[in-house]
Formats: structure tokens, sequence, C-alpha cells
């Protein structure tokens, strides 16, 4: 079944307790595009480049089968730049720069060839944006994954309600989650957000794992423990791009098989850190993939009798 | 099987967010008699207490199979008694008031009707008074379990890495574990304290779940998303007196044994923190374990098919 994804394609400049690294590819829809490209084909790319672009890095996207016809190039401008310092907890980083270059246009317009798709994954853009594409879609997608930041609850709080009508799936972190609704509980939170819109509430907690809820049910997945988080940039669009990518895979929404996404971007998350930037995402295989899965059963599973 | 509990029997008073106790009853070995004696009898409980401990509390104990010949009385003194208040977060905490009186004079003697006991609970004491402990164990038992700080990182670490030697499971939260070792990542720290000589090692991370290693393995069980936690207060030691309990009922020292209870340990725990003190740990009855430790399956559990 087919994936549209929405969201931004960048360069980045990195800092972490490790290293550094120059300009180097990144951007939401990117780490979406190359998780969710292991489970599911074609993924229908929609975002804005500049012409600094390296054409090898749409070959390379392409070669996955990511189709670029949403992919708008501008040239006169350059790509969306962001630059960022990670402090040693890696829970925690400032950022240097941030050039919007051509993300200042992004006014992103769903191609024909698009239309049908049967799921839609949101990246983090301004919540009017993303109330566009969905409103550009013909036919609703049978899901709808949306991602978002505090800063738009700060700024375009009305916005961002009304995109939230319109989703099936939010995904957010607990500071988030906290910050949206004025709760510091999270099981508070998340049946206060459940009220906004969305049917299902993804909690991300970094290296703690994250939570899935629904109305009645509560689902909780680590985050596998590594001797060294390398670079966390991207692990939360990574996290998605496996969601998304393992429902669109299996074309089952229901929570049980939503758990499993969960397990599956929390897998796909684990390798992003690894390296720089979308590095490690690059080398891996399906068996990769299926060690560290099986890697997460181990790490939660136990059998006990009750009574 | 016989379990002894070396520990404070204490007075607490505790402010959180939602409401503030007088002196009510508090102390680690309290808890972990509280938690374990739904599972193994006889506790044979080790502490020190003043004149003014309630005689109603002892027999309340008693009730449970909690054996109180290693609990000494100090007739002209008074018992332990500490008062805190809790942030918002309930992570974090200001000590108001700590008054040793008894616990100054804590030189715990194992009595003779104790010997032969197979599994031996240390609660968080000066190490050197943990190691004697361990040394007047005639027949040295099954499993040494304890639970230490970082206050005896900065002022007994050679006493600390001596009692260390001699037990098989260490139990401390993410923060003592890389103060011990000066390892950041959880991972490494892990696998310095397990050259240390524990055999185990249970990393508790509070709201964020619990982590058990040994030299091949990780086991991770999460924390019970709570609406609220009222008061955090003995969490830890009703987390210990979970495991051990469990540990001791079915007298299997195994890995896959251990992972069963960090979980009936996680269950206990997400009991205690419902109510001020150990007061909801002594509603809990067997279908309420029961019924919780089902919610960690739940909470936990899921089917994936790989390749």
């Amino acid at each position: 079944m087919a994936l549209i994804t929405v969201g931004t394609m960048a360069f980045d400049a990195i800092e972490t307790p490790f290293g550094k690294t120059d300009r180097i590819i990144g951007g939401s829809a990117t780490y979406v595009a190359y998780a969710a490209a292991n489970f599911v084909k074609p993924i229908q790319q929609v975002s804005i480049i500049g012409f600094d672009y390296p054409q090898e890095e749409l070959e390379e996207l392409k070669k996955r089968g990511v189709k670029l016809d949403g992919v708008e190039m501008i040239k006169e401008k350059k790509s969306f730049f962001w630059s960022g310092r990670y402090h040693e907890d890696m829970n925690s980083r400032d950022t240097l720069v941030t050039d919007l270059n051509v993300l200042a246009d992004f006014n992103p317009v769903i191609p024909e060839s698009y239309q049908g798709s049967e799921f839609l994954m949101l990246g983090n853009l301004v919540p009017a944006v993303q109330l566009n594409v969905i409103k550009q879609m013909k036919k609703r997608p049978k899901l709808i994954v949306m991602d978002t930041m505090n800063f738009w609850m700060e700024t375009a709080m009305s916005d961002l309600e009304e995109v939230l009508k319109h989703v099936d799936v939010l995904l957010v972190n607990d500071a988030e989650a906290r910050q949206l609704t004025g709760q510091f509980s999270l099981v508070k939170a998340a049946k206060s957000i459940l009220k906004m819109g969305p049917k299902y509430l993804i909690i991300k907690k970094g290296e703690h794992g994250a939570l899935l809820f629904d109305q009645d049910s509560v689902f909780f997945a680590p985050a596998l423990p590594l001797e060294d988080v390398f670079d966390p940039t991207g692990a939360g669009d990574t996290f998605a791009g496996g969601f998304i990518g393992h429902i669109a895979k299996t074309g089952d929404i229901s929570f049980e098989n939503m758990k499993r996404g969960i397990i599956v971007g929390s897998a796909m998350a684990s390798f992003c850190v690894e390296k720089f930037g979308p590095t490690r995402l690059r080398e891996i295989s399906h068996h990769d993939i299926d060690l560290r899965i099986q890697q997460f059963k181990d790490l939660v599973n136990f059998e006990i009798e009750l009574g």
C-alpha cells in the first residue's frame, strides 16, 4: 500500500559528545522515508529542497522506492539548514543555527499521482500546512499520523487544535503532551488529547521508550538499552517511519497491530542513533532489523503464573 | 523459605503536591516486609526502634508473618525520623529533617533463630554494617540482595567495594549506577558493576521502570503508567520487597525467575505510590496483586512475525 510522507529534506550540522559533522543530510521526511522504505513501497515524498541538494541523495531515495514527484526544487534558494549541539545526557540540545531558506515558501501540493494513497504521515510543520495537505486528499486516507512540537502550541494553538480533529494518530514527546494539555500526569494528558480528535496517541520518551494509548488501553515499548547513543538526531522521525511503515505494509490499523508498529519504530530508532544522521539507516538489512526486533522481544518478554 | 530483611523501621513526615502527613510509619525494612509478606513466610526482620514505636505496628507486622526477634528496642531513645518534601515531578525531593536517634547505634545482631535462612535482603545502610551482617551468617544464604545509595559512594567507597564482593544482586537507581562507575551509559555502568562482585544488577529508574542485567542478558520492566503518583516514599524498598519475596517464595534464582521478580516488584511499587506511606500496602489482597501483574503483562505484551 502507498504511503505519503510530508516533511523536511534538509542539511544538518551536528555536534555530540562523540564528535561533530559538517553539513550532512537530514530532515524529518528523509528519516521517515529511510525507515519506512524497509517495509512499504511506494513512499510518496512531499517536501521542498534548494539548488544545493545533492542529486546522489535523491537517487539513493529513488533506489529505495521513494517517489519524488511531490518534492519541489527551488532553483534560487538553498535547502533548509539546521545546526545543533547535544548536551552530555543527549536528551537536550542547543540549536545553533536555523536557516529556513526554501522552507519559508513550503506550501505543499499533493501530486495527482499520489491521490488514493491509504496512509499519510504528516511530519512536524506549521499546523495550517498540515491541514492544507489533508484537505487536498480527494479520498481520506485510511490512517493519518501527525507529528508536531511545542513551538506550534505557543504560536498556532487554534490551528493545531483544528488539525488534531482530522488525524487518527498524534505523535508527541512527553514534554509536548504535558504542554498541550497542562497535565503533568501522562495518563491524564493522554485522556485529554484523545478528546481533541486523535483516536490514538503515541508519547515518545526518548531513551525511556514510548507509550501508545487509545480510549481503553495502553501499551509500552522500551528503548533498547545501548552502550552509546551516538547521535539522537532524527530518532523520533525514524521511529515514526518505522511505525507507519509497518502499518502501511500490513494495512492493519488495529490497536494490536499498532503495538507491533511501535516495536518496529523503536527498533528503527535504535539503529538511527548509532551513527551520525541517517548513515546507519542506509546500511541496515532486513536481517539486521529482524535481529533487532528479536532483541526487543527478549528485552521485555516474561512468563508468569498468576494466583 | 525464610527471608531475612535488614533495614530501618522509622517515622516519616511527607509532603507531596497532593497533601502532607504527620509522623507516619516508614523505613526501608518496613516497606520490604509489607511487600514480601505477600509471598513468603517467615520474614525475619532485623532493625532498631525507639520507645516511641507503636505496639500496634509491631502487631500488624507479626500478623503478616514477620518475626521481630532481630528488632532491637532502645528504651531511652526515639525512633529514626525523616521528613521530606517532593517536587512537582515527584522524581526529586528535599530532605527537611533527619533525626538519626536510635539509628546512630544500629549494630545489627542476627539472632540464632534466624540462622540458616536462604535469602537475605540488606537495605540501604552503612556498608560496614551490611558486611558485618553477611559475616554473621553461619551458612551463606542462597541469595544476598543489597541496596545502597550515593552517600556511601562519597563517604565509604572502600567499604562499599568490599561488601559488593559478597553480594549476588545489587539494587541502585540510575544516578547511583552512574556515580558508582563514572559511566553515563547505563549499559556500560552495568558492565562495570558486574565486575565489582554482584552477578546481577537491578537499575531502578522510578517512573521509567527498571532494568535487570547479568553478564549476558538484559531485561526491562516498565513502571505502570498511573494517573497520579500520590507519594513515592518507599517505592524502591517496596520494589525490593516484591522482588526478593517472589524469589524467596519460588526458591529459584535463575535469570528467568528474576525477570518475574522484577515484574512482581514493579507491581508492588505501583500500589505503594497510590497512598501515603505503607497505607496501600496494608490494604491489598492477593487478588489485587494478580490483577496488577496482569496489567503489566498487557502493558508490554506483543506478538510479531519476523522475516
